[in-house]
């Protein structure tokens, strides 16, 4: 990619989250959460920050009930115990069937053997939307990764290919996270360079993300690839303006909530006044 | 309700809030949560702050034997899973049979089959306490309610009769929290309008509530009514100050705990000069 | 113990530490935590602050998988519910049979009869370290405690005996976590005055000391002794220097990860410049 394409990529994406960031305070969307257990907290606070309402409901039974309910779905796949797992495939199905926009989150597939095979049974569902790091979104698509998976722009590139694999298979927005973030869906390739690395710093960074495209696409999913863009330029804007502010990753992770909401209030002001 | 009710329900609070946050921190009570994934930390925290200590100790076998030590138990319906269930039922059964003070914290009871039909169960082994916002309180109380439930004032006041039902049919005083929270034992009704919406903006705001109301429980049981005001009364009055000093929701999570520990020790130095 | 013993075990320990934290942060060892449910973020976020690369694997099957790749494990029995139960007997077995560098975190061994029972069926895969307070030490080596066992010198004397004979036992260096701690392989006994309060009145104060020692035993494992030393002093450490800085527990929290990732960039700075 040529720093050319990057800025004017840029500029147009900072009209988008804005716009987006109204719908959302304004229809504070209702976010069905089936995460992993070390994030749930942040999540819920990152989705609260940012005008969404979140539901951490999945546990047997109630989960397909709420995904009924619910705006958007996320599903994450970083601790899935079995009852949780059960809980992700009636969520998916309803989610599905209803239309309602989801977001898979397939953390560390590849070598574990219970969360790559269900993250490729959840493909049959059509997810709105796929986010991962470079290493996550090849081994979804089929290819061998290094492992632990450094996200290099090297990397990156390869993961643009099959992420485009990715969106040729399922129809899902395929978001790759790394020091510059891909949104592919197709040739469509957006790519994003705001950010810190203090995201990577602190447990959830991520993970937090997927919840934030599901808020996104809970408030307006007529174009899931703009509102997934829109989800990582309000989100990286934010952690690379709250990083400014502190010494460390403990604190951080406290500045950078207060920057969505900021950043959600200033969407939300702007609306008020026009 | 009027104002002139409200201020003086609010000074007869403040004596009485003091008096047992010095209790509290005197007693150290064993506080068993068996709470929802999502406030599991933020909880311990609180507890900790105002003078408790938390022990979540919510698996089966182990429940039981726990709430046998233990000076109160919170019960938090969020995500009940099948374990947590069969623990739940375990730790209010030992509870009611040994007189041990517990809350029931019937997180978004109504639609949802699971919790919703666990939570009236519960309501045989007689709660000392029950918190929830207006909607979960009506639909706990058997009435229908408007799903999502925004706790306006005239839902408060439905609720507080809804609350009234509870208190007679189980015996438990009913808190209602909202912008004004109302706590009802039969016709005395106490509101509380300290607070700030930032609670509102964290996870957990109102589940450690529920844990902060087992805490002076455990201290203290003879009178549950005033236990439940001095529990709101000084959560509520922490969050408003700590309020006063932050940027946003994130800071808002830290400095509200500070506020709680700075209250506490408040207390336990009026104690050590008196 | 003298004063005189400790200021010279303190200098010794200030030159260990640093040199093990530069090891940390040029191996970023892989840390699989199966830990409790509450301190889970805690937990994960201490580890990305001295430099590890945490990974919370519990579920069953992916349990033993990962701890074929994880260069440490720590099991912390906080919360040992039916399926995590069978993924940490997966995980110790497999760290056995591969010499994979485990810490075990007998978190309220005593009283509570499931987990007891796993902790004492878990020496038999000879833990690397174990960790902690003194009444769980104790309980574990077989003697009754006093119940909450409330931490004073006179309780860590007695520890270190019980210290003592788990060492003999399992071959495990044993950490007795408390206001003053202690290090005990057999006869030497190392002993730890920095530290602060705050540190109790936070969850997962003592766990997250727990899966720091894993982290140094997962960058360099030739000494257990010597990495469990280190991650105690650094960690300690840490917490006086960020206590300075704090007026309660909620900001406490933030600053103390800010010290850690400091100190452990300090270690890393040194390395650069040498």
């Amino acid at each position: 990619m040529t720093r050319t394409l990057l800025s004017s990529s840029v500029q147009q994406s900072e009209h988008l989250w804005l716009a987006a960031a109204q719908r959302l305070q304004q229809k504070n969307p209702l976010v069905q959460c089936l995460t992993n257990a070390v994030v749930q907290q942040f999540s819920a606070n990152v989705l609260l920050a940012v005008g969404g309402s979140p539901a951490m409901v999945d546990i047997c039974e109630e989960a397909g009930q709420f995904a009924r309910v619910a705006d958007a779905v996320l599903i994450n796949l970083g601790t899935p115990r079995r009852e949780q797992q059960a809980a992700i495939r009636e969520a998916a199905h309803v989610a599905h069937e209803t239309k309602t926009p989801w977001v898979l989150d397939p953390v560390a597939v590849g070598a574990l053997t219970i969360r790559t095979s269900l993250a490729h049974e959840l493909l049959a569902y059509e997810p709105t939307a796929i986010r991962g790091n470079a290493s996550e979104i090849r081994a979804l698509a089929g290819h061998s990764t290094g492992g632990r998976g450094t996200d290099t722009t090297d990397t990156i590139d390869d993961a643009v290919k099959s992420a485009q694999q990715l969106y040729e298979r399922s129809g899902a927005v395929v978001a790759v996270s790394g020091p510059v973030d891909a949104i592919v869906a197709g040739d469509d390739i957006h790519y994003n360079t705001y950010g810190h690395p203090l995201l990577t710093k602190i447990t959830g960074g991520g993970c937090a993300l997927g919840a934030t495209m599901a808020a996104f696409l809970g408030a307006d999913s007529r174009s899931p690839r703009d509102a997934v863009i829109a989800a990582t330029t309000m989100y990286t804007l934010a952690a690379q303006e709250a990083a400014a502010r502190v010494r460390g990753p403990g604190t951080f992770h406290a500045e950078f909530i207060d920057s969505l909401a900021h950043y959600a209030e200033v969407g939300l002001a702007q609306e008020r006044t026009a």
